[in-house]
């Protein structure tokens, strides 16, 4: 049987994860800034045991059962609230939960991507969400950041032009804080800017928020939904970085005539989230172990980054720049052009004994080839440390080495 | 803002489902022979609880953690020797575990059907399995059912016919044991005659399997796919009717090849299944919680289809016909072709006190207005009892009613 002849022609436009394949390749003597895995100490592993025993000796014919399709209403409420306390004005019905972030994202390109739609992102951005939208086939038009996030400027710019194009614009698609992959987050005018513009040409704005619950310093800017006052902005978050992500609990926050859309969607792809994950968050959230998580992460995290910095300064040659993220889980690494950190990781990984995500994948215009995505979250300080020691010595040998014997 | 413009051309081809819909008008005093919900007196809460309790203390950076997106490594292994128990030959290389067989469907549809390709179903089928395929606008083409399952020489003559038109022919999609809607199981000849047609039209077979594992009389039928020689079968089960739905946990058995496809899109669709979810099956599996699940749900169900059975011979008036399942959760009703059991609906409701499932949303090509699925799973023997009465009094009074009159 021959398969090739089954296949849709979609399946031309999926690809496999980088991050993904990369895992496949890891020895157990390579260190990895890969995946934006947490760190499983984190974890309040004997919290969620204690609400799994409890939930399963006074409901457990609930928490086992099947539930609505746009999740636990008690869950619903609960994430309200949570959205309130961030500034967004929400009630249950306002909320749908998910299946993870990936699956909210998957929904929305779903209910609202027609092929050659135009949807505005930043470039680099979360490579999960280029995965969800490329099946669709929309026009991915990509803004770059600077230290203050997405150009707004440059955003204008491409707005003017697509539309002069007679494109049919549809959204941005925007991580305002502590971005995926740069670390970076989108100033408080910016904020206000990129609304104005989703105004002016009549925009969603989708709003992928997972960091934001535990920035290091100062306050977490506002969220773009919580400076809404149109609808237009549709929130994402998830339990995966602040709880566990083992839960795959995420959720949306917006305007309920697309929500009824994303559940009808959401019948089709995985009926409903699990039950059980889900009565996991209510109880987290209504007991405050999320509350309590969130100052730990921020010193988990903190303590990481520190490190990752600090290394970087230590080690790294001349002529390599990185991001300081105030938050997340990611440094974004910018080498000298004649350096190409995709064909550089299998020498990283065999020779050198350290992984990373090649920057390429993240970009959504091509390009990108001299930088990668390093993660602190996963390895501790000692390691995160040594692995700059091994990247930077793979940078400075590459730089050093005469042409092609990399 | 007008939502409107943003919607996808797609959004179109959703559906809302009946049997959802129909779960809000539901108030307290109506009995539902709805959704083919499980007993939660079949649930093993008290094992469950205590699977949770020792993986989290035994291993909580796993089971909370990210994992693969095909599967946790160790219930993938699980997987293939219980499907081995059922005469399938499959290493862990062949399963994928997913959220619940709705996202199997959903990742099938999108690894093989193109628009206007002929997919041939049961008719009625499951509606689940419809709405996944729907939005990749897939000719799908009926197949009738009698006392033996699909009919296979009308099967014959579809697919001949099909041919002839120049349809790309791409796979049959069958619930060959205990059918969703009809509860009728596909006999052995007729399943070794739908293996020898898809050879024959070169076709991918899609077999549902999620209640073969609890037939109540008789052995079980050899699944389609452990009678597989080309590899077109591809196999679907869930941990939703044997141990809980609560969890979301089902899984595919397929050709490694095709499962790359299928893992590469999952990873746009849901990036994983719940870790914590997956430990639960796992250990079910191991701890030989679901072996011992088997009789006690045969016993529950065979009651409750018992009950069914005998209030429909009791209480039914003439012209009314029912199947007899041997197993499952359903029965499927047809009236006589005067009654629309649509229309019926909101009388049943609101007047009767009894809520089914409407036949009409199980046809691939309209019709079946004079038909409702039926099922026996969730109420409490006397429920399913007092249900039926008040089904009949609505199909006698509805019969001998003016016409128009209700």
């Amino acid at each position: 049987m021959e398969l090739k002849r089954f296949l849709s022609s979609r399946t031309a436009l999926m690809r496999a994860s980088q991050v993904r394949e990369l895992l496949k390749w890891i020895g157990r003597d390579v260190i990895s800034l890969g995946g934006g895995i947490p760190d499983p100490s984190s974890f309040p592993a004997q919290a969620i045991r204690e609400i799994l025993s409890d939930v399963l000796s006074s409901r457990p014919e609930a928490a086992l059962q099947y539930a609505p399709t746009e999740g636990v209403d008690e869950l619903r409420e609960e994430l309200a609230k949570f959205m309130q306390q961030r500034g967004i004005k929400a009630s249950a019905d306002n909320v749908v939960v998910t299946a993870g972030s990936q699956e909210a994202l998957e929904l929305l390109a779903r209910v609202i991507i027609d092929e050659g739609d135009a949807v505005f992102m930043e470039n680099p951005t979360y490579l999960g969400a280029i995965q969800a939208f490329r099946v669709y086939e929309p026009r991915m038009l990509g803004v770059p950041l600077d230290g203050e996030g997405m150009r707004i400027d440059v955003l204008e710019e491409k707005l003017k032009k697509a539309k002069e194009q007679g494109l049919r614009l549809k959204a941005i698609y925007v991580i305002p804080t502590c971005q995926n992959p740069t670390g970076i987050s989108l100033s408080g005018d910016r904020r206000r800017r990129l609304l104005e513009l989703a105004e002016e040409y009549d925009l969603l704005v989708i709003e992928d928020d997972p960091y934001s619950y535990f920035v290091f310093e100062g306050a977490s800017p506002p969220p773009l939904k919580s400076l809404d006052a149109s609808g237009r902005v549709i929130y994402l978050s998830t339990a995966s970085k602040m709880l566990a992500p083992g839960l795959r609990v995420g959720w949306l926050v917006a305007e309920e005539e697309l929500l009824d859309k994303v559940v009808m969607a959401k019948q089709a792809v995985t009926l409903q989230t699990s039950t059980l994950s889900q009565f996991v968050l209510l109880e987290a959230l209504r007991r405050g172990v999320v509350e309590k998580q969130l100052p730990r992460l921020k010193e988990i995290y903190r303590r990481k980054r520190d490190a990752m910095l600090e290394a970087l300064e230590d080690y790294m040659p001349g002529g390599v720049r990185w991001t300081r993220p105030s938050g997340g889980m990611f440094v974004w690494l910018e080498v000298p052009e004649a350096l190409n950190m995709s064909s550089l990781l299998p020498t990283a990984l065999r020779k050198y004994k350290v992984a990373y995500v090649p920057g390429a994948a993240f970009h959504v215009e091509g390009g990108g080839y001299n930088t990668a995505r390093l993660s602190y979250s996963y390895p501790s300080v000692e390691a995160i440390r040594e692995a700059i020691r091994r990247l930077a010595s793979l940078i400075s040998d590459s730089l050093h080495a005469p042409r092609g014997a990399s």
